[in-house]
């Protein structure tokens, strides 16, 4: 019979850009004995999000980073500017990318493929406390 | 145990550009007698688009709708343009957005951050009705 | 009561670009039985994605190919080359679209709109066979 578990992770990055996180999720599946299903994940904020990508190779991340800096950047002829000049280039970085995911479980495995890994996209220099609930719906 | 309850929401935008509709959400699911689980929403158009985002500041909003118009303009080298200068582009700002979010529920409560609210993206200028189905996995 | 069905489609695709597979995804759904609930996919590559696009008019995609070409262009400012030219735009691209995609089901069948379909883009040109993981929560 189908039933549900739920968690909120909290994560405070060592600085801006991408932090994977896959193993708090596996964690938390294991935790909730729950084999099959589905898993989603959400973050509870405007100015940071969600990706999965490449996992092995630390430059494609730098590359990552270093292109949502290029297409919404810092300096931009933005009207909303009192919360600091990181601030709307965050909420358009956090609008291309992904505020949820889901991801299907299977004999309690995340069914990522082998270079995919979960990353918190911090886009604020201040680096906040950040929030994501996980939702897990399976038996 | 389990159970979900679905309805299809109707919204037409009075302009093009972000409209809030959480309150929306929020009535469907104290409506559903559901109290724990995972709120799917879902747009059925491929030139309007959903997004959580910032639901304080009105500037905010303008820069995202400025923003999108800047990186997916009309004017721009297009082959599809039978359906008007806004279709093209509309087509490009919902493949950059998102045409469906999954939000966990708890206690009756969206598990929004504090600052994110749900809105529909509407791209056109002749502003159809849009329809999102809402789905709502639960107990 | 709920139930899930879970399986994995592979497709290669014949050339990079936009490939509609929502034929696929309805068999899944007609052979698993379940007439309403919340079918998710996940795209398990980090240079290959999801869409949910307009689905009649072949002119929209090769417009939604081009522009993707020309936001996320080969020849960027890639530290990350050493898997080809083409290889970190795919992830850029990636970042850009979805990952995965959730989609409601009522009466045995999906909720698209009229327009909509399920399309994996493809964004590597050595076209390596990809996996689409299919989950269905519903009854």
């Amino acid at each position: 019979m189908l039933r549900q578990a739920s968690t909120i992770l909290t994560i405070r990055a060592s600085r801006p850009g991408l932090h994977e996180f896959t193993d708090s999720a596996r964690q938390f599946i294991e935790d909730s004995g729950i084999r099959d299903g589905l898993l989603a994940l959400f973050c509870r904020h405007t100015s940071a999000s969600l990706l999965i990508q490449e996992n092995a190779a630390p430059a494609a991340s730098r590359d990552l980073e270093a292109y949502f800096e290029r297409i919404a950047p810092e300096g931009g002829p933005y009207e909303h500017e009192d919360e600091g000049p990181d601030d709307m280039p965050a909420h358009l970085r956090t609008a291309l990318t992904h505020t949820q995911l889901s991801i299907p479980v299977r004999d309690g495995k995340l069914m990522l493929g082998t270079w995919q890994g979960i990353f918190l996209f911090e886009h604020r220099r201040n680096m906040p406390e950040r929030q994501i609930v996980l939702h897990l719906i399976g038996e």
